[in-house]
């Protein structure tokens, strides 16, 4: 099921449309919805003193606007995951019509700021289903 | 000398002009930006632990719009300082006309988040001089 | 029925809780989602040509910090309007306990950027309602 | 000469670091100074009725963190252009160290929303400034 996001008026810009920038916003509002759908919560995570901060964007192609009121779907699906870097791929609909489309890489961080590389030893059951939801996408 | 902020494009919402919620992020910006010209760092102030958080806004006035590519020119005051509660007042300006005015309140709080009341034990040479630059407003 | 907030990863600052600019988007947020629960819409009264700009704030109280993931329900009240001025006033709450308070005035603009009285030639629909929560306040 | 931007308290999130969104923003503000400074002026581009959104975001890469207080500087540049889609790319630094690179996107659109191809009868100046720039960069 689609995580939804009513565009506010404090999102819009003086084109009359929701800033560019705001996407990019939707996109970790979406993605910290879908580890917790998974049973994973990144704010749980944190506390431990972990982080996955965002590494890269790519193939973000705004294709149509949003403005204040409108109803945005997001979709979040897992397109890459290596234990190291996991790659989350959006789709943002609006009436069933496709507006926004684009990827973000993430790397999982010690405390110390090492980074760390899920698995067997760290986060068995998140590494599992992230393979498992990577793999279902091939 | 007033703090100057040029207003970006993301800072205008679809009427145009700057969204209201903005001014409020600037008075945060000029209020810093006057700390530290008054020698205080509220960077280093934050790194021991303490904060210094907003505790009202009064008599905000939303006056003359502004827009992209405008200059603003903030003035900060001392409005009002007891120790435990800092009363600063700001006046913002495009082309010499005053477009805002607002004031904001703020506590000081230790790392256990007490109130704390600055004096002659706690940052006096920020005491005083706050004290000095509220009895020049009166 | 009070309206809902999430409070989103976005929101926060480097003190860990939410940035006081939300709220003031907060605000906006439900203020819209309140005209149109009494059957005005903010949009479409935009589509004329129309504009309600905020042109103050007052007695905004900080009371308690919120950060990610936390539910604010918000309640919004018409506290003074005179047919020139609307005064809608906020109550914000987390877990039952108040965690913001505050004003907003809002006047009415004509596609001229002149000020507009509500009444029976302009909006009365709008304008009975309105006079009818503002007095149910007292 | 590289644009500078100072990065504020409300530009950090929980993480104690800029949030990532912010950098979009700053592409933009780098941006519309580098237009400026090649002698067009985005802002008289939008009175006419034309505008030039951000289609698409490449190869960004987020390399280290900033926070509030930095100074980072940015340097634009036009990758790829081709009269219907301009490609800039940014490169943001803090202390002579990378910390962002990415790409940005743009078509132009006429007032109807059109798909505009810049050249000799629409804005030739523009044009052979963006073509030579272009090429300098291959």
């Amino acid at each position: 099921m689609a995580y939804k996001h009513i565009v506010q008026y404090y999102e819009t810009d003086k084109m009359g449309i929701t800033h560019h920038s705001n996407y990019i916003r939707w996109m970790e509002e979406a993605r910290l919805d879908f580890f917790k759908n998974i049973g994973f919560s990144y704010l749980e995570f944190e506390k431990q003193g972990l982080v996955s901060p965002v590494v890269g964007l790519n193939n973000v192609k705004y294709k149509r606007p949003s403005t204040v009121g409108d109803e945005v779907e997001i979709e979040v699906s897992v397109k890459n995951y290596t234990g190291f870097v996991l790659t989350v791929h959006y789709v943002m609909k609006k009436d069933d019509t496709v507006i926004f489309e684009g990827d973000s890489e993430h790397c999982f961080l010690t405390p110390e700021g090492r980074i760390m590389k899920l698995g067997d030893n760290h986060f068995p059951t998140l590494h599992n289903k992230l393979m498992e939801l990577a793999s279902s996408e091939e």
